[in-house]
């Protein structure tokens, strides 16, 4: 695949009140980020909201325009609570219906018999929506233009993300190079200041740590310029070796 | 402390580029929601953005004014790339400087001769920012009206949350039930969309679960009413006799 040079961005948008309420953790945004930094795609926002047909419609309204592709997560399953595809409907200004092909892949996958009325709820769809391929449970993601929608369990999700791969027209990769040292931020935050202000095109972040027994600080440089990244490296294991500071890890 | 009878309602905004780069997994939401259920303060929004001054100022003014309290989580550390404190003072349009009390509170915990400049920048504060204290590590949390600024490491965040309590004016206290059974969504849908139509009090929600071998679906009530709670569940029991679903937990 061609990829862009310029930059490509997304949000996510989990709709849940399940994640709000604290009952669950999402884990989703992490796997999504992932899959995206290896497509080039570069997560900008992450918006969590109400099952509520309003704020749902309003927030994909307001975040679709702002950048060039939009996940959500939840919403799709066969109960009262699952209004993700109407209100992606009347986001788009859609008709909201019974989709075709939806429908034929979960007859078929659960067998006519068994089809029942919360099945076939889950083959309602925005018309003219785009299917996406569920490999683990049958009932299919959709798309209706720059809005991806997902389901919320991690596993599921998961499995249908390698199918979108070719749908993503990516960036440059995001690259990243993380140095994790034995010692407090307040020690290296004047050298790693003068760094970030030589290298605009590196993103440096620093992020204390405490586990094992160990307290330290990693640094991590992001960017989609592999010089950069390795020169900006080079300037702070020098300051790290002046200020005789620990390397516990770079990777 | 008297509870309004009003709903109360937050939003939390997470600033931090490592969790939108999926190198960091949020717990913080999970432990501040469980926190505002407690004290009768609903979390209706999360909102993920990148360390980026602008937006930070742009997200805290439009959300600062759609809820009750807004909680900002991350970018009070010493490094280059905390700048919530900055941020924070550009948006209520307040001058930003050393803040007295912070000031003597980090000079105290860090001794006067190891009092660096790292440190000293995590007293620079919005000008008349109320301190929040900080058990753990020193580095205070502040207050600006009803927006809350609380760390990122997700321990020293917790050992700060109930020193908050006396601060948070919430209604009543959201109260919630649960009720897992070994079933499929699809079975249970329509029983449960009559029950939530005839109970608009209480959210009912339905959530999926594979784990341990076993593939179920939780229903979980919530309602500030502990009546309608009951009643609604008495309802779903009496359906999930009828339907002979075995019940794994209720609680």
């Amino acid at each position: 695949m061609k990829k862009a040079n310029k930059k490509v961005d997304a949000a996510i948008i989990i709709i849940g009140n399940e994640i709000l309420s604290g009952r669950t953790q999402d884990v989703n945004v992490v796997s999504i980020s992932k899959w995206l930094n290896e497509l080039g795609v570069k997560l900008e926002e992450v918006r969590v909201i109400p099952d509520t047909e309003d704020i749902i419609v309003k927030t994909i309204n307001d975040v679709r325009k702002k950048f060039n592709y939009v996940f959500t997560t939840g919403g799709i399953g066969p109960t009262h609570d699952d209004i993700t595809s109407r209100s992606i409907a009347r986001a788009f200004n859609l008709s909201y219906g019974y989709h075709k092909e939806a429908y034929k892949i979960l007859e078929t996958y659960y067998g006519a018999e068994n089809f029942n009325k919360g099945r076939k709820k889950m083959s309602m769809l925005p018309d003219k929506a785009l299917l996406i391929f569920n490999p683990s449970s049958g009932a299919p993601g959709f798309i209706v233009d720059n809005v991806y929608c997902l389901p919320g369990v991690p596993s599921i999700l998961k499995s249908m993300l390698g199918g979108l791969n070719s749908k993503i027209k990516g960036g440059k990769k995001i690259l990243n190079k993380t140095i994790s040292l034995i010692t407090v931020e307040s020690e290296i935050a004047e050298s790693l200041e003068r760094i970030q202000n030589k290298f605009k095109d590196v993103e440096i972040g620093s992020y204390p740590f405490f586990k094992q027994g160990k307290v330290g600080v990693s640094i991590v440089m992001r960017s989609t310029k592999l010089e950069q990244i390795k020169n900006s490296a080079k300037q702070i294991q020098s300051f790290i070796k002046q200020k005789k500071i620990k390397i516990l890890r770079s990777e």
